[in-house]
């Protein structure tokens, strides 16, 4: 009895497991409502394919970019001022630091201050600086915009202005304007070699921007022209500026910021070669007239000496010039079984969302609605114990 | 004949066109099944637009930020030590490097070796480097710390020790512990201007951390505070370090790492104002007590001279202070159909789900379950093979 | 009356909101189409719950890492040239610039110009300015490789060649080679320390490589071995070169750029103790014998002096080495509502599409579809238009 039992469970059990179920449908032969219906899907898929998985590529994994860059400036500028005579500047001279990890410094301008030692000196007049005697100033008082420490004297800073004493780095530097043409105008015809290469880990894929088919003696001959050269990693520095819609000469002399953008879109689905990167410059700090406040991109520096006295002097050297950042992104797309599942299931619940729509319009707006919804709907009643009912 | 076959197929297919297929439907008109099935839904309809949409904004298209970043410190300081006498120090003497691309380091404190020579001295003593005879002295051994190249001979440390000669800079750096207070002590009341530009690419748009309402006047003069200045891109030192609960003073003493994170969250679909950089100061490394293998930050850097034979000498500085790096991320969100299809695909598929729940409990848990099963379900069987049927 | 017809209204909007439709469906009860059901959503199922949930973690929601790194190298190196005599090289003349943000550079070998003053040498003889006579030689050229301004003079260059006399840094760098084996060989035994502190804000989790457990004594003596020491976060930068397969004396003349890529995969579910950083060595240039323009990595950098004159003279150095990129990557997952439900949606909106193909299968190629199409469809017609009906 018992084992009869238990095969019956059983064979309940596998009647349940093997039973296929599907819901019961009303076939609607109605021009009208047949047309709503496809067209909707229609659009429905049409979006799925060519929306998600044509245009955004929806079928690919994507993986961004790991990347290195090195680059290499050549070139030198004259320049002749009074304080300085003639003087040739080459690359150990206007690259500071002489080497960063992503971009690199070029000097176009500078004020120089030449001989500065520890000790006493005028300061620069000012409304808070410019004194008539000694009680105007006091002893160990520090500005945030003075370039020492005030001594409590006043002394003359010319003939006819006096100021307070400060102890500082003497002479002061004249912190005035830039001089304008820029000092090393010659470096708009500096070059600038750009390495790049790029990883995309996922997909354990290396490429670089020196492209197989360039060869050396291109290189070594090539610069970067979007028109004739789109592939050569040298740039003359003026043409970076100009693609910006940047005047090289008007950005030298108060400095500024230059993107060098290394865009890397590869479609690893289609050939290697297809997958090369594209140049853009643009300019990161704002040129805005309005709201200048320190303008432009410049820092100080020094170079340290020590006299024969064994006592250490310094040239201060305020540098304008222009830092260029180079900025490598993309992304690789490759395809996989997940993303592109993801995008059709959420599809298909879209599909079951036309349902719902046309089902609407069939059972409320057409003619023959009543027809429709007596074969479509039966109804159990189960609101015995309503009041109203 | 052919053609009538033919018109008739035409005919066929075009009916199978404008089928339209609409489930069968049993309506249970039961208020406890009603309920049920309407709280889930409503639940369900409620997570996808109050969570996805709303709260995670589903429906935007993000795209990452691209920065770039400068920064100009401003301020003196004052050191009186018998090493170096009084010695004003300005920001070419403590920014080093004078630029880097998106952080600055500010010398806090330092342990400086004037006028090291190459040459031979007696090592620090140290339980590899005590010796009493030549012996205990091996030519050419350079242990991993030890400051150069040993000669084989014990020499005098000083009246009491005898410790292996080296071939080094001499004299060799006293690395103990770095003063305290720290040397340049105000470096807290340094203030720093960040100049902050952001671009989203995929949506072409630009901002500035000086924000277009601020004006030249006001940022000259302004220093940010949280609550009166949230807006003002100069910040004191002291006030970044604080803000992150530390001390600047016990800080500046060993140095550290110090994260100016400016973020941006745009949410495109609202006017511009209303992206604006939010700042948040944090320590970077690590200041637990314990593992701690050289803690803080400090590098050794060097200025080198030539003395009047022509020989080269250098001030050997080991300098702790504070990195700042400055960290800026954000995201931007812009409405877009793709992900808010997504989004909402994904949503009805979870209605689906809806309904298989409330399915099973009517049609298990129900007293009148056995009437709604026989009106639900049709049954074919086709279980002939099976040997138990 | 008007009451009575309200309330009836609202009855009806009642009765409304509590029906409950559940698809009348059709129970096939076959083996085969049960079984083709079953199996085709076991495979659904388990592609949503294998793959996406267990293996991509589509149940979790993931962060970005936000990181520090610090880095101290150890060292010191022995040369001995004709140029420069014996000389010792610690981290201070080695390490150039003195600190970055997130990488340092080993100076393993150099062309040293010293003593070089601005005035008049002959350029280095190449094809451009080799000259027989003054003619040769036109004022102001500067060529894109020359180290100068022409004077327009034409000088011995040796006893058997005349170059142009240049205006420049004389004497000039006799840019060959640069010396094989490197100079700095010692650099392979280097050791760097590098601090790494991570941040996953959304989680808000931090950690350091320098793992809780590690204690102070281990890392005051250990060096990083992947079998051995797998944590020790002390690297012997032989190591580093090797694990990457490349012979460190080899890349040390020429240099080269080393990425160390520090991975942290955290899956926040799980004990934190099981987030760890994995350590990854691979060169980062291409050190591919074709397209070798400017192989490896180098820069110029110049030491400037002053001599008894108060006139400016320099040291210059070729310098070429190894960039060490540190490169933090990684993710944090941790369980989430919203990706574990978009992921599920999509899922059963694909367990649809199995229905669709189940029911295909059932009405097109069984035995018995011809009973089954007529349990399952009812067919309202309303084609009365149509021209062929």
């Amino acid at each position: 009895m018992t084992q009869a039992k238990d095969n019956n469970c059983c064979v309940s059990i596998c009647h349940c497991f093997f039973d296929y179920s599907t819901p019961k449908t009303l076939v609607i032969r109605s021009k009208k409502v047949g047309a709503i219906n496809r067209i909707t899907q229609a659009l429905v898929i049409a979006y799925i394919i060519g929306y998600v998985c044509v245009l955004k590529k929806g079928y690919q994994d994507t993986d961004n970019i790991l990347s290195s860059v090195t680059t290499k400036v050549k070139g030198i500028a004259l320049t002749n001022t009074s304080d300085l005579g003639l003087r040739i500047w080459d690359v150990a001279d206007y690259i500071i630091p002489p080497q960063e990890e992503s971009s690199f410094f070029v000097l176009t301008n500078l004020i120089v201050t030449q001989n500065q030692r520890q000790g006493h000196c005028a300061e620069i007049p000012s409304v808070s600086s410019i004194c008539t005697s000694d009680k105007d100033c006091k002893v160990g008082i520090r500005g945030p915009r003075s370039n020492g420490v005030q001594t409590g004297k006043c002394v003359n800073f010319n003939r006819t202005v006096k100021t307070c004493e400060v102890f500082a780095w003497c002479p002061l530097e004249r912190d005035g304007e830039p001089p304008n043409p820029p000092m090393l105008a010659d470096a708009e015809n500096f070059t600038v070699l750009v390495k790049n290469n790029i990883r995309f880990p996922k997909f354990k894929f290396n490429k670089r921007n020196i492209l197989p088919h360039i060869n050396s003696s291109y290189l070594e001959n090539c610069v970067f022209n979007r028109s004739t050269d789109p592939e050569c990693p040298i740039f003359r520095l003026k043409d970076i500026v100009e693609e910006a819609d940047e005047d090289f000469q008007t950005m030298a002399v108060h400095g500024g910021v230059m993107g060098v953008q290394i865009r890397w879109e590869c479609d690893l689905d289609l050939p290697d070669t297809w997958c090369v990167p594209r140049y853009n410059f643009r300019r990161l700090d704002n040129k805005d007239p309005t709201n200048t406040v320190s303008p432009g991109y410049n820092f100080r520096f020094a170079k340290y000496y020590k006299d024969s006295d064994n006592k250490e002097t310094r040239t201060l050297i305020k540098g304008y010039g222009i830092r260029f950042d180079i900025m490598v992104f993309g992304q690789a797309g490759k395809f996989n079984i997940v993303p592109l599942l993801l995008n059709v299931g959420a599809g298909l619940g879209l599909l079951g969302l036309v349902a719902v729509v046309c089902d609407w319009i069939v059972l409320t707006c057409m003619t023959k609605r009543r027809l429709y919804n007596e074969q479509k709907y039966t109804y159990v009643d189960d609101y015995g114990v309503l009041p109203e009912e």
